[in-house]
């Protein structure tokens, strides 16, 4: 049983974060951004994120969409030499105000535009999913790696206090050893033209786009990787699901004798949870992957988990600027990413095959 | 889909276990049940319950241990010719004051002692879980039936007020249609020599003794039967658990495509609960399968789930005299039973082949 560093590097870059002292970096040097795809996350929380980072600005946009463009110019007093379209995008490398280059495209796109942003010599920050497939993620990972460049995943939640409050209870098994984990998130999809009911923009369903939240936590909280997984599907829209996952289950199995049960839906709403079952009680969350709300429990009334709200984006985006600022390595990277895509695929082989699966090495 | 109209039979036995009306029945008539087994779900449970009773009374004792014999005998005023051993069980064919004989034996002995109690031409009431094996069941419920007899599986949270309420909540759609449960129940056993972890009289481990709780709250919330089932094992002591199963959690889907997930355990507390999940809101019991203490919970202020406290003992065995004076059928009866061992049939076959397998047909 191996537990990877996860809490100590994590715990080192948020204590960096929160510490006014950082020797290393240029006073007020701030990184520039540019985002690429200006779609309802970058407009509604990114941007605006980005607003309030200590250590970063928007720099630059990359849209296809000339209107967008416009908009983005005007509202956040982007100069024309800043913006780009899929075309000219590689131009970017020219750009010495950028630094950094965030991708908020579809998931298919991620692997082309980290590759191309990693060629363009920018460090890449990439949402979540990292991309469709495990193989993408490696070639990603290769890419960004030649160019001397770090990547960052869009795992906000790895920043958010809640968040890393369960995880420091789990790990410091504050109610005794880790026994069982549950976990889940879905809700129910609207608009059936949506890219993310594409299989070929979004690679997969809910699982893809939100079940990826309740594997990171049992991967989080644990600190370990899955070894086992068995999966099973369920659909009762087979129009609108035609091509993606409606509803998925599974259980995992890590190698300390943790078990978990999970869930994704795009079928309905009221799951989005964590909760973990100890030895001498247990504690999770509930809301636990919303932007804001989130709410702790646990089994013991002298134990508390409650903090103020952060903006998970911005802190997120913080800290990775903070690694680059100082050169540290970033967590969560792209084996953070590909570690998911991993297991993600084992879900889906295991429902394709109706058996039991291993989880790929990776 | 085929929904059981398993409310409607509950509720009337109900109805009619709460009016005082029954004018089929000899006023003031009390069945005589024969005790099979003196552990201590008889003694502490079983006896104080058939004490407080409207249609029932103690009447006559089986046992191998002469000491408790004697000691029974004593506190409950049982004459020499109503005590039985498990040689001379047979003579109670001839015992006029014994209606029924509930076996609360371990697992492996329910078969045998079902049968004979069947042929000694007795009403028999049987401890969960009813067998060892679906086969078993099926002779069990042939026994009875040629007997003319009835026969109740002693399945108590089908008579307790806030099982009964949530089944009501997911049956009417209070909350809309049904979408998604989640229901485990485990503990962490304590003597590792009892007979709970002997596979030949127990039959398995956590899942039969106590995840068919979880198994059974699926089933009569849905009023359907899973059809598919992918399960997964996990041992974290294999001495402990040499015989029998430690953890299991699994995913069944329902023909309506309510989905689920579930688990059990011998190896930790904690878990002892189910949580329903609709289109328009969600309700659950947690803690939902002890004896007392039962806690309901909804995502609306406005619907609560709140009963007084009854003996679930109590509760179940005057609805299976209230079926018998009245002629009418029981339920929880054999088919529930088979249904239940039939689903854990398959529990275990998908663990032992690795892959997702369906629930044979009663």
């Amino acid at each position: 049983m191996q537990r990877r560093p996860f809490l100590a590097t994590l715990g080192a870059t948020a204590a960096a974060l929160t510490t006014g002292a950082r020797a290393q970096e240029p006073a007020g040097k701030k990184l520039g951004w540019a985002l690429v795809g200006l779609g309802s996350l970058s407009t509604n929380q990114i941007a605006p994120a980005l607003a309030k980072t200590k250590h970063c600005k928007l720099s630059a946009i990359v849209t296809g969409t000339p209107a967008k463009a416009e908009a983005w110019k005007k509202q956040h007093g982007i100069p024309d030499s800043h913006v780009y379209n899929y075309e000219t995008f590689d131009r970017i490398a020219d750009n010495p105000d950028v630094d950094v280059i965030y991708i908020v495209l579809p998931n298919s796109m991620h692997e082309e535009y980290v590759i191309r942003a990693a060629k363009a010599g920018k460090h890449v920050f990439c949402e979540k999913p990292m991309a469709n497939s495990a193989e993408e993620c490696r070639r990603m990972i290769a890419a960004v790696k030649a160019a001397g460049k770090q990547l960052g995943i869009g795992y906000r939640c790895q920043f958010e206090p809640h968040h890393r409050e369960c995880i420091r209870l789990a790990r410091e098994k504050v109610f005794g050893p880790l026994k069982f984990l549950e976990a889940g998130f879905g809700f129910q999809i609207g608009d059936p033209t949506q890219w993310r009911l594409r299989k070929n923009l979004a690679g997969g369903g809910a699982l893809m786009d939100v079940g990826i939240y309740a594997l990171q936590a049992c991967r989080y909280l644990t600190g370990e990787e899955p070894v086992e997984i068995v999966a099973q599907e369920t659909k009762t829209d087979p129009v609108k699901f035609a091509e993606v996952d409606e509803t998925i289950t599974w259980s995992m199995k890590f190698p300390s004798g943790v078990a978990a049960s999970l869930m994704t839906t795009y079928g309905f709403n009221g799951k989005n949870f964590f909760s973990a079952t100890c030895q001498r009680g247990r504690f999770g969350l509930d809301p636990a992957f919303n932007y804001d709300g989130i709410k702790g429990w646990t089994s013991r009334p002298d134990v508390k988990i409650q903090f103020p709200a952060v903006d998970h984006f911005q802190a997120e985006m913080d800290a990775f600027a903070d690694a680059i600022l100082n050169n540290k390595p970033f967590t969560p990277g792209g084996e953070e990413g590909l570690r998911d895509l991993l297991a993600i695929e084992a879900i889906y082989r295991s429902i394709r095959e109706g058996k039991a699966v291993k989880v790929e090495a990776p």
